[in-house]
Formats: structure tokens, sequence, C-alpha cells
């Protein structure tokens, strides 16, 4: 699809820019300050820069709303073999998952490109707190994830501030 | 765990130099390059340094080892609800997937949290290069995925650069 516009030649480019002054290619496997991230792949929202992470910091998971059930997988290789102590939970305003249903998102994929998606949870929410608190709650009962400290925070898309939820 | 060092301090002061000079209030929630990234979450790579990327500009998603078939919920709501139609795939040297089999780390559980995690697939992989060619070939194949460009980097954690596999 070479006659499509694309944005690589553009992250090339960046990436040059990026490399011509790297200076940290001794960093070590394991996030130095023993902390994962979860949070929304939303455009607006840049974790490291919100939060003030470094290259070599901290483990950054991002997904469609920054949901917990979804990042399972990954977390529990964060803690049992890259020793991360705490999880960091971040969702935002305006956020995309307050949009639409399963049953909608179905639908329309049903439509558009004549497929099921039925076997698929998109995980939306209506309420963005109760999302933050619910997620807290699936990670401090989740079998497989250790007893470390969790908190929930909103970013606010409009103001770049985080509010503590829980 | 109140007793318990957490980053959460540090995080909030960060975020409140961030918000003092913030002036992104007004982007849109549809990704302005519509373009979705999938990575990996090591600590190490901040895909929006390494790539150019600003507030606003593209989806992230990132998960242990950057795999597509842990990333499908959320690239279908990027593409059917968010408008995005690239797809740039960023795995890396270093890789902590490489170190590891669903064996081993299914045995680590077993030993050390006395839960069974057999019906977890930790995606790890034993060659970089091809699981950059595996995952373009899962996004490429899935049913439910639009026919968008998707390309496939290795970004090295030694020199910050990225390198096109395909």
């Amino acid at each position: 699809m070479s006659f499509v516009f694309s944005q690589t030649r553009e992250f090339e480019a960046a990436n040059e820019k990026y490399s011509v002054t790297f200076s940290k290619g001794d960093l070590a496997l394991p996030p130095a300050r023993k902390v994962v991230v979860v949070a929304c792949m939303d455009a607006r929202l840049d974790p490291a820069k919100a939060l003030g992470l470094e290259e070599g910091d901290a483990h950054v998971i991002r997904n469609a709303g920054g949901r917990a059930v979804d990042a399972i997988r990954s977390l529990v290789i964060s803690q049992q073999l890259l020793g991360t102590r705490e999880i960091v939970l971040v969702h935002h305003t305006d956020c995309g998952m307050l949009t639409f249903s399963d049953d909608s998102l179905r639908q329309k994929i049903r439509t558009e490109l004549g497929h099921d998606a039925d076997h698929i949870a998109f995980l939306p929410f209506k309420d963005l707190k109760a999302s933050v608190v619910d997620d807290i709650k699936v990670l401090q009962q989740h079998p497989l994830l250790l007893d470390v400290p969790i908190t929930g925070y909103i970013y606010h898309v409009e103001t770049g501030k985080i509010t503590k939820v829980q």
C-alpha cells in the first residue's frame, strides 16, 4: 500500500534526531523505580511527560481505557520477571470508552466489516471514576498479582492535571 | 500499605510542573495523525520521544512484548471509533520476552504464588525479528482489522535507533 500516505517517514526522521543525542544506552532491563503504569492509549495522554518518567524508570502498559483486566498478562510479567512492586492506574476525562457500548460497537462491526465480534468484550464504561475504582479492585483481588501499593488517577485532558481517585 | 515507599508523591510533583505550562487542553479525541503505535511496555522505550509524537498525535498501545494478539480489542476501537488508518509496531532489543518460556513462568508462579497460570499465554518469543514479522501477519490477517499500512520496527535500547523490519 505504498500509495497511501504514511507517518513512517516522519517517525524515522524524528528517531534520527532522537538517537543523535541518545545517552541512555546502558540502562538495566528492570524498571529503576519498580513501578508499572497502566494507562489509556489516548493520544492526548503522554504518561512519561504527565508523570515525569525518564527512560528506564517504569513499565508503561496502555490499552483502550487503561483497563486492568486487559493488562493482567503484562502485569504478571512485570512483577514476576522484572521486579515491579507498585501499580499506578491512569484513566482520563473525555475518554472514548464513555461513548459506546459493546452492543453498539458489535453492531457497527457487523454492518461495516460483515463479521461477528460477540466474542470480544470491548470494556467500555459509563462512569469514569467508577472505572478507576473497579479496576483497582480487579488488581487487588487478582490471584496472580502481588499485594503491592495501587493508586488510581484521573488525568484531565483539559488541564494536564492528574487527580487521585484512590 | 502507607508504610511502603511509593512513587506517587514524585508523580504528583512532576505532574504539577507539567500542568503549569500545559497548553494542549483543546485537542480532539481522535488522533490527529491517524496512526496507532503498538509497542512493548519496556521502561527504556519512550515511544513518544523515540518517534516524535506530540500529545494528540497517535494512539499508543503497550503491553509485554508489544504483542499484536494482545492488542486486538484496543486496535478495533482505535480504527472503528477513532479513525486511525495506520499501524506501527515496535519491538526492541534485550526484550524480557526473550528470557523465559510459558512453562518456566507458570512454574515460577506455581512455586511462589501457589496458583495455576496455565490459562494465560504469556506470549514470549525466541527470535526478535521473527516476533515482528509474526505480529504483522497477525494484524494483516485479523478479520476485525482494516486493510491499512502496517510497519514493524525494532528499537535498539543501546542506541535509541529504530530499524525497519518490514
